[in-house]
């Protein structure tokens, strides 16, 4: 008989049963036809237009003589290829007017193993130092909670928590409470955020930027819902390009997660030791999402879609997922959506919740629904805080019928859980 | 003006200037269209039958309703597709008639990552002790030199070189000379070696699996150039499926480098905890190249390619590559080639070199040939050996005229950076 397998320190904590892979594995089951209904992942909408326009890509890519050989029988160096960092870096400096090349770029099998190389480069231990990644507005992504190599890397700062109105709510960065330690190496947000759906205003990003400048830190955007692919922002934001800033990209959220396609840009040293990083981890990087989209980025007509089709797509998602949750749940019940500013989530949070988040989550899936519960969404979290225990993080990139058979659920359900039923 | 930018201490040395990424940067290089002749890098050969039937089967997806809104479209589970996983555990039962089922296997972005992931799992610091991995006969791989996030975890022992004839040889496994250390975790090895195009035998290969079974650790084979797919083996060989072995495969070298999928096939608890890893680390895995094999898998079109195109070609291509490169250098200049048992490299032994293999390279590369010097073949090697940096690696995957090209430069440049000109 074998014993159990003997894993390392650091491959036992990088294995450990997390958010992220619980929530992968929701996904997978999902995928490979479960019959929950599935507002737990981040899977993007399947958009018809989208959709419309990758088998148009793919199909000329398919008869265009050497397009296929190439994307599929060559390696790429290890910043990707040439032809889609120079479109990106073209992109960026007309859209954003960002100085930027392909110096400053490099891609990543998902912008998932993009922050897990950054953290790493950047974070951690470093001689007698521990330089700190600081995530100054949690709630923020469940998928870094894990992510530092050096388990003491991460600190997060819980955001204050603004009241709107009856039923909606906003966080916002409690600068007060943000006492930078002094080996801070960066400050990392969403952008949107998930799972809230925040958007942090252009005069937050602009502090968060002098913070990291005083520290010599980098302040780091990651833009996976947001700007400039699929920008499914709905307000208006600035995106900040200056020596102290890192911004991660994704092709995932446009519709395309299979690909696995992510991008950093950072000052052009950063970038190229990612790039070698990646190369000694991973070789090369995955082609044909980079392959499918580059003359599209160079046309323009994705940049058209993001706006003409995802974003409006999303925008009405929104408010009929915000509605139908409303709706669902009782009136006299107290519960809060967060503002949503962008991405593709409800956040619902429940004040009189009787039971833990992954109760709550373990009793939906239970009776058919896939959620996340908020508690996930701490990474770097050193303190007692109670309030992300009290919140949901609901997809709505699904259709419409199952945000509403989903929500049913919701309101069957979470009275059940709360302290008070009317 | 912005400092260097600091580096942890993890980052700092996943971030070297290593071999590979040299390598790769060369190798982007050619790929953008640079002008050196290419025995440098890995890439495979543009095999006409394989880029026939790539096409085929993109053209299909892209026709058939729903193949391709899923494949790009929908994050997988941390494991991979469901269909590729039980299409590729069927084969591996059939051909090699080992148990073995979906359980037992990963996906990962290529199959760099996956020993990546292995490497680190398994070997490296785990409580007070520090768990080892072994390469049992160097040469081997140089993108396995820089994983070890834990930088004392890899241990590499010089082959035993066998003579054969007026110009052969092989590296055989010393057992004498391989005293495993007591916290022994994994023994590592290519089969076909890369570089050398060696393929272990048989009986080594239980040999090993014998001494990891006594140490309660794995023999890990990396069949990226072997078994089952592409199949570059031109000598009977077996597969070894035990509870104390660990195999890795990769699609790239059948011709789908751009596609980056690695599968590992592990006992259940070590694919299921590398699973989680990689969700952890990068979220989900590259799904086209997984859709595009699958029915060929089933169908067992992908192992008629192998066996009647790619083999074959690759066989041929190393005979003409051998003859070509033995009668461009001086007949009274003493040098030999390892034999050519699987992969697509010559190796090449000059012991009169007066060079470093580092200078060879350099100067090779002046001339305009890409090449790898052979002291970087050598993961984990902790004594003084100074064979491999009389060797050189060249890969042959690239037109014939393009490997006389490359032979006659050798012709001309290797005399001299020998000490005896004949």
């Amino acid at each position: 008989m074998m014993k159990d397998p003997l894993f390392s320190d650091i491959g036992s904590r990088l294995s450990a049963r997390s958010g992220i892979n619980e929530l992968m594995e929701d996904l997978g089951e999902a995928v490979a036809g479960g019959h929950r209904i599935q507002m737990g992942g981040g899977n993007p909408a399947h958009i018809p237009e989208s959709e419309a326009l990758w088998r148009e890509r793919w199909l000329e890519m398919g008869e265009t003589p050497g397009q296929l050989e190439s994307t599929l029988g060559d390696y790429d160096g290890p910043r990707g290829k040439i032809q889609f960092l120079e479109a990106f870096s073209e992109h960026l400096r007309n859209a954003f007017d960002w100085e930027i090349g392909p110096e400053n770029l490099a891609v990543f099998s998902g912008s998932q193993t993009a922050m897990f190389l950054l953290f790493n480069l950047i974070g951690g231990q470093c001689g007698a130092r521990r330089r700190r990644v600081v995530f100054p507005l949690l709630p923020d992504y469940i998928g870094y909670g894990d992510q530092a190599i050096d388990p003491g890397t991460f600190l997060g700062v819980p955001g204050a928590i603004e009241l709107r109105g009856e039923r909606g709510m906003k966080y916002r960065i409690d600068f007060d409470r943000l006492r930078l330690p002094e080996d801070t190496a960066m400050l990392c947000l969403s952008r949107p955020t998930n799972p809230t759906g925040n958007v942090v205003s252009d005069e937050e990003m602009r502090q968060l930027e002098v913070l990291a400048q005083k520290s010599d830190a980098y302040l780091v955007t990651d833009n996976a819902y947001g700007m400039p692919f699929p920008g499914v922002i709905h307000r208006p934001a600035a995106a900040l390009w200056t020596p102290h800033t890192i911004h991660a990209f994704s092709l995932s959220k446009l519709g395309l997660p299979g690909t696995r396609t992510g991008i950093l840009a950072a000052p052009a040293p950063i970038a190229a030791a990612l790039a070698r990083m990646n190369a000694n981890l991973a070789l090369a990087n995955p082609s044909v999402g980079q392959a499918l989209v580059t003359p599209l980025i160079r046309s323009g007509r994705l940049q058209a879609l993001c706006r003409e089709a995802i974003r409006p797509y999303y925008a009405r998602r929104a408010a009929h997922a915000a509605a139908t949750v409303k709706a669902a749940l009782p009136s006299g019940m107290d519960f809060r959506l967060h503002e949503n500013e962008g991405a593709f989530f409800l956040w619902l949070w429940l004040p009189e919740l009787k039971v833990s988040a992954s109760e709550a989550y373990m009793e939906l899936k239970r009776e058919g629904l896939l959620v996340i519960p908020g508690d996930r969404f701490t990474p770097g979290l050193r303190e007692k805080w109670d309030h992300p225990g009290q919140c949901l993080r609901l997809s709505f990139g699904i259709p419409e019928d199952q945000v509403e058979r989903g929500a049913a659920i919701l309101g069957r359900v979470v009275p059940r859980l709360c302290r008070q039923i009317p």
